[in-house]
């Protein structure tokens, strides 16, 4: 029989007939993909354990609770709000973030987190002929977006102190991204340094600030001074909601129009942008919550060096710790054993390197114990 | 004073110096963007009246509340898992939809809403060289999704009677799509007719069936017999969640695995996953509303042939209708004065015609009773 006689020989009432044989095995279904995606592996999100009683220190994940005005807005939805469509570009929340951030609701746009404004603003300015450059070691998913793209992307060391390497504004990249402070290795630029680059470049400018609530200093000024410049903002770290997916973008609003134009019709939902906006404007909650988290990291720093570590200071909410005796990758498996999640890095730039989230004092007592007993066992 | 010499005058705290002129003045910023998107009018949603006491029939939006079992969900949500990130592929929604569906997690990929879903898929199977082909009149997201790629959009008109064109099977295109039930006409192609469209395609066939739920069968049967074949679903519409944005599709795990590379890392936040899982989950409530809509359906379209309008069969929550007397966009914006909300098209395929959201009985009888007074005024 062949497909089309099995096709055409109807039995059930849809006009439609079941077959347990698969009719299509002739072709391999990964032949389907353009170059870019089939060539690209994804990105490897960190691993998620199932079990409660850990000590979960290797996603940067905040690990205090989120603002209680974020459960109260929660308690607080109705039906209504779920069955009708949201809000397209999320107006509620950009005229909260404008308030906060001293811009104006046309500067803002919002995103399903940071990740998904990072796509956007890759399909929005490059393309197979339009490359994309950042300095490296730096956020893997960069690469990937480029990847699937197939966009070229230029990656440029870091200088040796991770100060920018000069060579960034020569590139004639569509797009410039710098992770800022970087992640993973926790370092920062100053805010100049990153104004005389925006004035170099004849492309966009995107500073990805998602770890900046950790910071001294942000770059949300250079957006009123230059209209290549976009200021990327997460609400996964300082405000505790990485479970919610929201990130914004602040830029000149003719760079907002455009993005408006790439994003999904409707990319942030009425739930997250209720929870988004109770979560931005409760400021004393974040400022609280950051003030707590950047004093464990400075004790923590002074733990991990007393123990022998070599640590760097962190500008963010996670550490990069190299050990003076035994392996990176050694002692990261050994914590995992005992139920303690971090994670590791030995590339260029991160040699050997334990990359530590910051927790709460005790998670961080927790973790400094068992750092004792694996270097004196 | 130059723009390196104002920015080495640093005088605040954190090493920047504010200034209220616009250094960047020289540059329009829509020259930033790649050609497809500076090319491209952003999709348009349907209007959202700010009102709460209007009959609201313009976005095919669901007239019934989401099941009770999505809100006590919700009232479930805890701190923790707003803090943490979520599962990152949505597992627990797939394997629900997939015990629904009668497949397994690896046919589903979870969707932002069905419009994540279908950007997803032009990004992995079209690009500059790989077009995209559907029959017209159609959704217009799908030629704008296209236009932002600077793919080319074979559009395809349908048949004068809304059955499949021919030349849909040889436009050579990597991807087709076919939205089933259609919007806006409202029409119905048949599952043989689709499978034969799978069989003779070479790249891939997606059936975007955000309607489907209102119509009298479907074509996930079509997954197992063929690997080229993608059928897309929303919640927005049949579990009455437009407001949460959640989608998913039901393909080959080979074509599951190229898609996931693709979507963000963690596309579906943590209350979504939860949500959209209850409301699978309670088919009974799902079956009772569907129900409760197609008869209002039918009920719908008998009234208003008995005005005098010309309104053909529907497979969807939407029925087009034709005025004998008076335009449908003359209509439209009487009732909009009367606080009722529909669409008029007047395009190839739908000259005048009205598009009605099937709404409650009272919001249905609003509508009939403005109807009367505007044809008989």
């Amino acid at each position: 029989m062949t497909n089309e006689e099995r096709i055409q020989n109807t039995s059930r009432p849809d006009g439609y007939t079941a077959t347990s044989e698969n009719d299509r095995s002739r072709r391999s279904s990964v032949t389907y993909f353009r170059e870019g995606v089939a060539r690209t592996e994804g990105y490897v999100p960190a691993l998620q354990p199932k079990q409660a009683d850990v000590v979960k220190l290797n996603a940067n994940e905040n690990p205090y609770p989120p603002s209680p005005a974020v459960m109260k807005a929660l308690a607080e939805l109705t039906p209504e709000q779920l069955r009708r469509y949201p809000e397209s570009q999320g107006d509620t929340f950009r005229e909260a973030a404008a308030r906060v951030n001293g811009v104006t609701p046309d500067n803002i746009i919002c995103g399903k987190g940071g990740d998904d404004l990072l796509s956007v603003a890759l399909r929005a300015f490059c393309s197979e002929d339009r490359p994309v450059a950042y300095p490296v070691p730096t956020y893997p998913l960069y690469r990937v977006l480029a990847s699937l793209l197939n966009c070229t992307a230029l990656e440029i060391p870091f200088e040796a102190d991770f100060s920018l390497p000069a060579e960034l504004a020569t590139t004639g990249a569509a797009l410039t991204i710098v992770c800022n402070p970087n992640a993973p290795s926790g370092t920062w630029i100053s805010t100049e340094s990153l104004a005389a680059l925006a004035e170099t470049l004849n492309g966009i400018l995107l500073i990805d600030e998602a770890y900046v609530d950790f910071a001294a200093a942000d770059c949300v000024d250079l957006v009123e001074r230059y209209d290549n410049v976009i200021v990327l903002r997460s609400l996964s770290k300082g405000y505790s909601l990485a479970g919610l997916r929201f990130g914004y973008a602040i830029a000149h609003e003719g760079v907002i129009a455009g993005l408006m134009k790439v994003k999904d019709s409707y990319n942030v939902d009425a739930i997250a942008i209720a929870l988004a906006t109770a979560a931005i404007e409760d400021q004393a909650y974040f400022s609280a919550n950051i003030e707590k988290i950047t004093t464990q990291r400075q004790l923590l720093t002074e733990q991990l060096r007393a123990l022998g570590f070599e640590v760097s200071d962190s500008h963010t909410n996670f550490l990069q710790a190299r050990p003076r005796t035994g392996s990176a990758a050694a002692i990261c498996e050994r914590l995992a054993q005992r139920g303690i999640y971090v994670r590791h890095y030995d590339t260029p730039g991160l040699k050997d390197k334990l990359r530590i989230s910051v927790g709460t004092a005790e998670q961080n007592d927790a973790l400094l114990a068992a750092l004792r007993e694996i270097l004196t066992g």
